[in-house]
């Protein structure tokens, strides 16, 4: 790889290559092929852009910014109408083709295995013979996601959902229209679109798909320019929320605070922005509370009849490699995991993982202990 | 004052002592009388210690430590019966005699102008030409209190109740039962003493005080070793939690999230141990949801109709140069004010004043407006 042309192709000096290089640009050569894995964002590049050869860059998928008070938000962003779509809640991430291969890189950079063993099997390999610098950003859902413990989507192991198209070498988006039509070319499953709106009505049509989203267990949306002018944002139910924060207090020591506090915040919005009846107001108060302390409780009543505190999740490998593999996968991404012998399954092999949360464990068990804070 | 003798008293080195002169130990020569003040601990001396001379040390209060799980920590932290007291919801004072003076110093080690008005009213000037060398920790505790915006005490202004006594230029707090004695001599008010409760009965004991405190809006309890061998724990109710919560979600961009974060996982340890009935666990919930969102949607309400967000509370002053004494004193902590005009009341002078809250005023007027999170 000559590293002079990459950081030209990058758009940064060779100088500043050589001062990131093994710090934010990692090399990895596992699994196939080699590549340069930015870590985190620098000089203007997305955390988790991949280098697989000067001419062959995966941008990092840009951050999609969220709004707080959707109405507001939407009129300051957008210009004309906007085009809204299913926010699917899963892990992102990129395909392409490097070489003779199909690759699913995660939002760091890596190369999972599992994630690549779904996308050959689900994404025709025509595509990428018409469209060989095509990169398609997706989201991998289902009830075997090992990133995401939560079962809200109608699949049997995990399927990839279309949701913007770019190109190697490119930061741009290729937009909307561009993404669904693509999708459909190739039949390949997309996200959701539920249509588009004017400006004038689209925070109450919005309101009205996220409530029905959050309903029935879904997320939300992103909101899109249907030129392509503007970037994406995000708005989520209170019931995404919620569950976020139900997931997160089994593990309390061992989430970040501010994850705590920005989801009361955006409830604490989204209920002065919908302008909701008593009734309805004390029942998102009382969907909060619970969603806090259920999880917590359960911990603390495991650690008093001294059970261990484990996260579990469960992948469906048709290829026992695959499974091997993405142990190595979470070693290499610094995850402490066990994993169960695969067990045979319809549809390939079963295995459970029980990954460690060690901080809430310790944490809590010295409190039951008696320990003061 | 000797610098030299000043440190030997604080059992540092003279070098030290020069290294944190200035950083860590501010001099403050307002209002009189001349002193030296510990910003931070240092070298095992605790903040807010002020030394007004070589023999003249004030150390500061110690901090009490919380018990997350009750009946535990007791067990593990006493060795055989224990005192309870009432912790009461205001700002700790040490009041000490420097020189001629009476003069009541916050946790910080700043005199406050308007508690030191209050203790000279209270305190009985005999109990320092009795013992010089006395230092009264206590609570400034009232509807009219400038820190606490809370009203749970039937008083009209501010009252001073004492909680543990110590000597200048002495670490160790002296115990309840000393403390209890001379407020009986001296007639002071002290904070209620519960009672005496043996290990096996105590956290059951406790449980019913803390209930019954938190439904009268009361905060929780100070639980205190009989011989003064342990250092004292606190313990408060679900009650208070929320209403911490609740006051301090109104101003929710100017507060560190740790301060959300704990109370919510002092719920989640209080449900566990006290294994209430699914209904009194809902209630509980409930609280703590609403004590989040509640005051957020008022504060988001208020920037929607355009009102700005300040935080009122009120003073009452027998004397007007208290007021303006105590103004200069808000300055020089850092606190950004405004203060009404008096207004003559029954008992003195009311000011009114505003905090601003500017955090939290912009973040939520620019989410108002649209910006992104």
């Amino acid at each position: 790889m000559n590293l002079g042309a990459v950081a030209e192709r990058l758009g940064i000096s060779a100088e500043r290559m050589e001062k990131i290089l093994g710090r934010i640009v990692r090399p990895s050569d596992w699994p196939p092929p080699r590549l340069l894995r930015f870590d985190k964002a620098v000089a203007g590049i997305e955390a988790g852009t991949v280098v697989f050869d000067e001419d062959e860059i995966v941008f990092g998928y840009p951050k999609i910014r969220r709004a707080m008070m959707l109405d507001p938000a939407l009129r300051r962003h957008f210009s004309s109408g906007v085009l809204v779509e299913e926010k699917m809640n899963g892990h992102n991430v990129r395909v392409a083709r490097v070489g003779e291969s199909t690759v699913a890189l995660t939002r760091g950079g890596f190369i999972c295995p599992y994630s690549t063993e779904v996308a050959r099997e689900q994404i025709p390999p025509e595509i990428f013979r018409d469209h060989p610098d095509l990169v398609l950003s997706g989201e991998m859902v289902g009830p075997k996601n090992p990133y995401v413990p939560k079962e809200v989507y109608p699949a049997e192991a995990m399927d990839f959902y279309l949701f913007d198209t770019s190109r190697k070498g490119r930061r741009d988006l290729e937009g909307p229209l561009r993404t669904h039509a693509l999708a459909e070319e190739y039949g390949i499953r997309a996200v959701r679109l539920f249509g588009e709106f004017g400006l004038q009505q689209a925070a109450a049509e919005i309101r009205e798909i996220v409530r029905d989203l959050g309903a029935r267990g879904r997320e939300g949306v992103i909101v899109k320019d249907p030129e392509n002018l503007a970037r994406p944002i995000k708005y989520t139910s209170s019931e995404s929320n919620c569950r976020d924060l139900e997931y997160a207090f089994r593990y309390y020591n061992d989430y970040g605070q501010d994850f705590f506090f920005s989801r009361v915040v955006r409830e604490g919005f989204q209920a002065a922005e919908w302008a909701e009846g008593e009734a309805e107001f004390l029942e998102r108060c009382l969907r909060l509370g619970r969603s806090m302390l259920t999880p917590m409780r359960e911990t603390v009543e495991a650690k008093m009849v001294g059970e261990p505190i484990v996260q579990e999740v469960e992948i469906l490998v048709r290829d026992l490699q695959t499974a091997r593999d993405f142990e190595e996968h979470f070693r290499r991404m610094g995850v402490r995991a066990i994993f169960d012998p695969p067990r045979n399954s319809r549809g390939g092999h079963l295995v459970k993982i029980k990954r460690l949360v060690l901080s809430t464990n310790d944490k809590t068990e010295s409190i039951v202990e008696g320990q003061l804070w």
